[in-house]
């Protein structure tokens, strides 16, 4: 039989079991906080209708859609029924629309699943990806208080996951209208374009970002591309500071003065949710997709390797499913695009491969044993220890070989010997250290291993 | 604005958060179980390049398939290269053959993702849908211990599932192809047929099968049709009755004896692994999928519903993936699909929603106290507890219904007074009772309640 090539789709991250493992922690620390916090999973279907998920103002996302056909559908004409979703937002806002007098609001839902763009072929940008968001849905309003919360969620999500210093960053759209109307820019679509300039600061410098804002026409005179360019770049550090960078604006429009005052409101209770100062900073060139925030916008940064770009973005917006109710629904969210992290967490060296989910190996000395293996398996896994058992006959010295690079770190062995007294041994696997325990001691025996293991394996980090 | 009314495609399920938080509850006992007996995780992309989903002698599922098409390509004739997966064997079959030389064999897996198919829209029929594989791949050859091992897991996991009694139900295809050829039916195709027939003995009973067997053109006489009924309705009760049914068989072709023989070993060691003899059986009628299976097979059956039929099959084959590498790869898996079998025991009244993931509400009874109501959301969170806090003002009554209304099980409470005399009150929304601790008492006494609420929730079941 001629063979096929067996490979995945360009696009896609497929993951070794143990690199896997070290994605699942990742996902599972993430769902763990957001659950902590108080938010719903929700998970909807992968395919939406396309009446649904195209909308007429549709963006640059909703041209890479991925439509799906089944087979009998194939040589119909027009737009195919159904497409993929490309991202947690549109699925959110059809959920909301759908179930609405079932949820309780200020709905809080968290959703972690895959998502489907079609980008060009390039490295480390995903055909399909993770996404995890968190979005607090209110039915008619929703307080400002809750632009505060994300930041905390933020805050646990990235120190429970260990991957280094992070600032949250924090800007508000208002404040940016409000600054630009200030300016005499009251015009959003200049705005945006003008926006679209500083959002290159961080690549290309100040002067760069000055010359293009020159050689526009924008309409700005040097004057206000000064005060443009000492605007957005103001960063505080430290709660004090950031305070009193924002009173230094002075006032200014109705707009810019709410900005301010929502950014104080935002700033005091991230301090009080127990966020300490060093983990959240205004950046005041923060934008974020223009057409869809309307308030806060955040941005989370590895301090230690800024070249990574923001690794959890969101914000405030307006109405989140105008398109499929009147309901007037605004709502505050933030996502992390996991399955692109992982892969740049990994590109920078801050992961590796995770220990194996497998915690002891059951090993097969004498073959006539085999039902004492498996009894000995049987307890360890009731008493809620991960183990495999050797089922193939095979000599010690192999059966070790293959839980080293298997990455198990512990093995229980036994002959006729250590039948004939009455004990096991367990071999710690890292250490390389072997040692005989009383048969009835072995669960309580292993776990103390695999506490102090766990232990040091976070005092030393996952680097 | 023109409202496009908020729908999900037909043949999904898409659940509100409690059902979701069920069905997850689900999904972890399950991954947990495998893991617990050494399965590591993998997860494949949904699309597959066609040429590797569908092969040239692809049966049933591969005329449902949905095929995938990024915008640009819609109007290119031919084959999409893009499709959906409609299973995970055929995604892990590639997954192996591409990653072969990575892997550790036998490569233990596990993988609980959807699938999707074409099917036709039909109440309790799913588009899409998870399955929860595990599977065993051996280089070479493959153990019939492994064979032993899959029935423990299955075990393991519907006895967590706490979904009542259940049977685990073996039979081997060697079996079945050596009592035909001692009836002189040698022809892989005829015995196909008359497997089909056979196939529907629980729902038509033995008179119509027999009936059916007759008016065929098979070729059997009347003797022959009563030996077939008579052995496809053996089923044992216990292990010793078991193996006194596979010695009452006496012995027959090479086929016959060697699955007689698996079956034995098999029993044995399901007996030596730990699980009790009421939850497994033999059932000498189960084929499953005939051009797949090669040895053991298996079904599973909830006792007290057996028309939910089968809710976990599988069982042994000889070569993974023949279409994708010339190593010979054989080995034992078992599905289970989780959507349709929580979707059936919803049905049953077997699974209700489940609680709330929020453990804590924590109410705000005075809204310029609200740092300190934080404050305390903080300290429940850092302690592990999940708690939702209310972050705009209103009436305790309605803080209370909408505790209620979203499952939560507590709510804390505080207002002068007791900010005053250093407490704070735990109000159980269950029992509707409420007490006061000290404030510096809180997180231990809520822990010791969330401990006895659980403790109760699984004393009277989930039912």
């Amino acid at each position: 039989m001629a063979l096929t090539a067996a490979r995945t789709p360009p696009g896609v991250l497929e993951l070794l079991p143990l690199e896997q493992i070290a994605f699942q922690d990742m996902l599972d620390t993430i769902r763990r906080s957001f659950e902590r916090f108080g938010f719903l999973p929700v998970e909807t279907p992968v395919m939406e209708l396309s009446e649904i998920l195209l909308t007429k103002e549709g963006g640059e996302t909703e041209r890479q859609v991925y439509f799906v056909q089944s087979t009998g559908n194939l040589e119909k004409a027009g737009t195919p029924e159904l497409a993929l979703r490309f991202d947690l937002t549109v699925p959110l806002a059809r959920y909301v629309a759908e179930h609405e007098h079932k949820l309780n609001f200020p709905f809080r839902r968290y959703q972690m699943q895959r998502v489907y763009r079609g980008e060009r072929q390039q490295r480390g940008r995903f055909r399909e990806f993770y996404q995890c968001d968190i979005d607090v849905i209110g039915k008619d309003s929703l307080s400002i208080r809750f632009d505060a919360e994300l930041p905390a969620v933020i805050y646990q999500v990235f120190r429970d996951l260990k991957i280094g210093p992070f600032a949250i960053q924090l800007n508000n759209r208002k404040l940016l209208r409000g600054f630009f109307e200030n300016l005499g820019q009251g015009d959003a679509a200049t705005q945006a374009l003008i926006l679209r300039e500083i959002d290159k600061l961080d690549k290309v410098g100040a002067e760069k970002v000055a010359e293009s804002l020159r050689s526009n026409d924008f309409g700005l005179d040097e004057a206000a591309i000064a005060k443009i360019l000492h605007f957005v770049q103001i960063r505080s550090s430290g709660h004090a500071d950031a305070l009193a960078q924002l009173d230094a604006l002075g006032r200014g429009s109705d707009a810019f003065n709410q900005g301010l005052d929502e950014l104080r409101q935002v700033l005091e209770l991230i301090r009080a949710l127990g966020v300490p100062e060093a983990f959240y900073a205004l950046n005041l060139s923060i934008a974020r997709g223009l057409d869809y925030y309307t308030g806060t916008v955040y941005e989370t940064h590895l301090l230690e390797h800024p070249h990574i770009g923001s690794i959890c973005s969101g914000g405030r917006y307006e109405n989140l499913a105008g398109h499929y109710t009147k309901s007037h629904l605004p709502g505050v969210g933030i996502s992390i695009g996991a399955t692109r992290l992982f892969w740049q967490l990994r590109e920078a060296g801050l992961i590796g491969t995770g220990a194996s989910t497998v915690q002891v190996l059951v090993t097969q000395m004498d073959e006539a044993e085999l039902p004492r293996y498996l009894a000995i398996a049987n307890e360890l896994r009731q008493a809620g220890i991960n183990s495999e058992v050797v089922l193939e006959p095979g000599k010690l010295a192999k059966q070790m070989k293959y839980a080293e690079k298997a990455g198990i770190p512990f093995a229980v062995i036994a002959g006729g010997d250590e039948f004939a007294k009455g004990t096991v041994l367990i071999k710690d696997l890292h250490k390389r250290e072997q040692f005989e325990v009383a048969r009835g001691e072995l669960v309580k025996q292993l776990r103390v291993e695999l506490e102090q293991a766990q232990a040091m394996s976070h005092g030393t980090g996952k680097k």
